[in-house]
């Protein structure tokens, strides 16, 4: 029960590193809990500020040992490389545009990863990191944490196994309103600066999240895009809202609304799918339902934890139905998928094949394309364009 | 109280005659309960059918005297001219492509009509309609219908007073899904073919009503457009999806989502409106409550009846809050707005500007014009196409 | 399509009179629409106030014929029972205490009555007016409108197919809270009084609902009870508050919530039912969606207007599914099974057994039997006291 | 941010012991979890099964040191104390019955506990508990794990601030129903029997947590009550079915519903809480929200993260708002008052206030009290009985 996800007892307990998401990150905050909450790791070594002192300040409040808090990505590397217990994983949490260089030298020095999305803010350095990561064999997990939901798992499982029929229609968005105005604007400029963001602010932020859910779900990945971006609020560079109509290589049809002023929306991450034989749809700001429509009329809820979720729901719980669990609980998931992973190598054996649903350096890679297609496609004031990536063989 | 929504009490019960809608009609039933309801109208007179003698037979079972049941809208409109208590209104419920000619002799007879959207099945038309009523100073309503929802008349009135500030986005949607597939297809195939439907089905069924409540919520009409259309089913010639993204005249931004394939889904009409200071949604299943959003989290759910509505939703209201109302209560508003309207006329007194609400020819052409600019988009892949549309001076 | 209900078309619109229900009347104009909105019904005659003035000047505004105008209840029977053309039905809409003597003098005079409920404000009272009624074995039905509901009248057929299994528990609630205070009392004192109400307030006026809606869909009437009244708001002579434990004929336990004082709730009828099988619950609010739950976790929300639904639903529904209907809805379908049934007897044929599902005076009769039963726990400190009722033998 | 919740940042991590809770217990994998989010704590000690062997077993999956690793919970005391790095807090996890001799074992030996619900099975032994515990100034915590919940220390922040007026009526349910019938009992026998649940079974597993939960928001202990208890499922000794009628301290009353026949309900855990001014509503299976409404019909839903919120809710949320947290969240919010609280001892500074909100011993022997009240009632086939407790002078 308690190592539930894995096909092997493990072992020990693994090594965590993690880079930036120090004092005041939410996103640190975020993996810390995510990590911590199986039992499966421990959080032995860090680089967690920009800033050293700042950093190893906030280390020794996570009870780091001394000899393993670090000034920089490099030299985490290097201490880890020298122990016979080095890190297992390192996490990368550090601003978007400094991902591609992180990720690359720990790559190139054989670390196994799970990185903050974007992958990286240009297409050409993601497909990059998929092939060094990939001639490597290493394990490169990218936080598309929302598709570690049950529910979202059980959605995925659904359509594989043809319980919706072909899929025709993909309707989904990620829109939040907080704040609206610049003067109320908390979250902080970069987000919304090119310089901090890279080409796109919020469909690099929120819209990519969106379309890896919708794929994920789905099987299919994003053929083109026509995209119309604006921005709203007076004082921002880059796009605030934005349409963007979709075709998904098996046919599919949808579209994607992405904004960061939907005054008064809380998070606003919902996707719907309709197949031949059925519809469904996820909210993520109840996250432990899942609605199944069937034409007729018969609407069903299916809440995580019932018995007759499909087993790649079940494996991603841990309580009983009706009583919820949330984000955290779905990241975690992912950093236990990769667990088992880690852990099937260690041990020697082939790893469930369910756990291989994280999110990978691919998804990562694809992201930052459509990110980069939906760019230009506005640019061009809605031309249909390609988001496919042709990948190196692997 | 009776008489809630007119300024003075009406003299009489208005005289309505029925053009289609005869027996099997969803249409017809709906026209005729919105009209009966509140004791403002008799059916005096009526053709209800292509089909004489089955359109007497169905007049008969409505207890419409037998003099004033007509085999065609011609011999309606000779046979109510010639009396001195000949019909007020006449209600247009024939097929759409029927339409034009219809209420063409209707208006040069004189006549006050009630038409069923579309108004036309093209905006050349559309706009000679506009122009031989107008001359003639005539009442002309299209039935937007849903535009007579209390809580749609409240949210029109927040927005009109500035409660939501500048608007930025507007996200529509009109998509249900029964059935799905041809074979189940049992609505009728002439939904789905040009000869019935004209250029386009699913947009010109559905689509146009999400348009006209955004445009009658927001106060602003729609200026370009940028659609893509789908056929899922086969067999069908036209499309049964379509994803459009859309700008509005004041600036705002947005997309709407029609579609005949959305497996398992209801109905569908849902509408999503963000200003600068607020956001609200309303859904047609649940008509009686709208949601507004405040950044900072202050959701908030206002329903029907409650003290703190806008005069123009009191106004559209006829039990207690808690006890809901429906759509043919709102189909209700639209025939009250007109009754009112015309019998200010008949009293001579200036109506109740609230009741000047109902849907008018001008909405009827612009929803055509709309359907045209859909189709030319989606022919055009996509190209952003002007959805506007200049009026005769009036 | 038009006479849905009927088993035969029927022959003429049925001839209504009022009593009571004049000017500023909320449950005037309820009965208004529910009779008129599908056309079986003209409102012919009425004695609508108890100043006769006030009546008549009311009755004009809605065109009711002068000399069927009457000053009183009495005037009104003499003057219908003198014309060949008397009204088929009489509605009293009075306040409670007056329902005894006018329903009497109807009955005594052959006439059918739809009374509004309480039937009357004693058991006594109530147990004669069965016995003069079914004696002259007259169609006397008792506006228990929520009964009148599709989903509701869907819930009871699926409980009589067994498909809840044997019922086991019954939670049901009528509980809303404007106002809360006695200056805020807008809704008038009468209900608060011994001298308007009878001898008890919100569980005569709310409670008897809900405990019908619970005997009409499961099929089983109260046996006993156990009640706690408390009076909040400072000033009130009556109960403002009741929770009531209850135990069913055929061994089913639950509870009735009662009140006046749940602030801020708008209306607050809602009613679940578990059986061994599944459960049910249903809100007054969303009348148009019955969730179904199954052991397992298994949720279905049905609509209505949705193919899978029991004929008695579909009996009972106008419009299309995902189009909702209302209250106003729910009380014409009780006007509209009187009718099919008043109109089987003019023509006479036996009439659909579903349009008896019309709550009758026995219905009425147990209505006031529950009430006075939960005032007499409550004076008992919650001593369990029978609810059952003696008919005589029919 | 890390240390959130301390006033002052903690010297190291926890050390916590834990007694039962083993190989494939929920409670033990909720409490790992609770534990182990936020890094405050290590769990470094156990003796998890009543079978020493398979309790070493599940210790060592767990990477629990050998050392520590005990047969059982008085080994686990004396072990711990022999040690200068012994635990901190021990958590009891094993069955009902056995809480009373583990809990007073531990307590005469000075250590802190957080012990699983009920306290104990007997008002007196509960009592018994608190004196112990009091008399040597231990920290004892009894998991009533809902209170964690952000929303429901809001709710309760609101009613303390005067937010809801004067409490008039408290609604609460705690009802689920799987399964429904003997055969498919697969939650284990021993809850519905009288040797392994003691003198109730419904009413002590759920309804004391709903109880609980009402006195935490309302601050206002429960005084009397009046049940009806049945037993639906053949072949089950104790009940399976409540309802009980609630009379609190300060004059608020309403009813609990507890029950293992709901079929189909999830999980079922809800409260309404009416008071003058407001009234409010929470369900734990969408717990990231909050109901409030007013009269006049302006309903808000609050949602956990927004900025308006107390900071008795906003120091007990993690991540932002729309990123929902769920039950293991609220069971480590325990977790977390309880660290802060033993962490202020070490430290030697005064605890924040809003720490000493998890549930303590005396709420813990409320709710035993609560349980033998409620089953006195229902054997006097409902008499109201005093629920109240005379606590030793502290």
């Amino acid at each position: 029960m308690e190592n539930l996800n894995a096909s092997k007892a493990p072992l020990r307990r693994l090594r965590l590193g993690i880079i930036g998401g120090g004092e005041g990150s939410v996103i640190g905050r975020t993996h810390r809990a995510a990590a911590l909450i199986d039992g499966r790791y421990d959080i032995v070594a860090g680089a967690f500020d920009i800033d050293p002192e700042r950093g190893q300040r906030f280390a020794r409040s996570l009870f780091v040992p001394e000899d393993r808090i670090y000034p920089d990505h490099r030299a985490l590397i290097d201490g880890e490389a020298a122990r016979n217990d080095g890190v297992d994983l390192v996490a990368v949490l550090t601003p978007n545009t400094t991902h591609y260089e992180i990720a690359r030298d720990l790559v190139n020095a054989g670390q196994n990863v799970l990185c903050e999305k974007p992958l990286t803010t240009a297409t050409k350095e993601a497909i990059e990191l998929v092939r060094l990561s990939e001639e490597r064999d290493l394990i490169f997990a990218v936080n598309y944490g929302y598709s570690g939901y049950p529910m979202v798992r059980h959605a995925k499982a659904m359509v594989a196994a043809g319980e919706l029929g072909k899929i025709r229609v993909v309707q989904t968005e990620f829109a939040f309103g907080n704040p609206t105005t610049m003067t109320e604007d908390t979250t902080g400029h970069w987000r919304t600066k090119s310089t901090g963001a890279g080409p796109s602010a919020v469909v690099g932020m929120t819209g990519t999240h969106a379309i890896h859910l919708a794929s994920f779900i789905i099987g299919s990945e994003l053929a083109e895009l026509s995209s119309d971006f604006t921005t709203f609020v007076p004082g921002r560079e880059l796009e605030d809202n934005a349409n963007i109509n979709l075709r998904f290589e098996d046919g599919a049809r949808g579209s994607l609304w992405a904004s960061y002023v939907a005054a008064g929306a809380n998070h606003g991450l919902r996707i719907r799918i309709h197949g031949e034989k059925a519809g469904l749809e996820w909210n993520q700001e109840n996250p432990n339902d899942l609605a199944v429509m069937y034409p007729g009329g018969d609407k069903r809820i299916l809440t995580r934890g019932n018995s007759q979720l499909h087993p790649a729901a079940k494996r991603a719980t841990r309580i009983v139905t009706g009583q919820p669990e949330g984000f955290l609980e779905a990241v975690a998931n992912i950093y236990t998928d990769v667990a088992d992973v880690i852990d099937s190598r260690i041990q020697g054996f082939a790893p469930d094949p369910l756990a291989l649903a994280y999110p990978n350096i691919r998804d990562g890679a694809r992201g930052v394309r459509f990110v980069d297609a939906a760019v230009e496609s506005a640019q061009r004031n809605g031309a249909w364009t390609s988001a496919g990536l042709d990948f190196p063989a692997s």
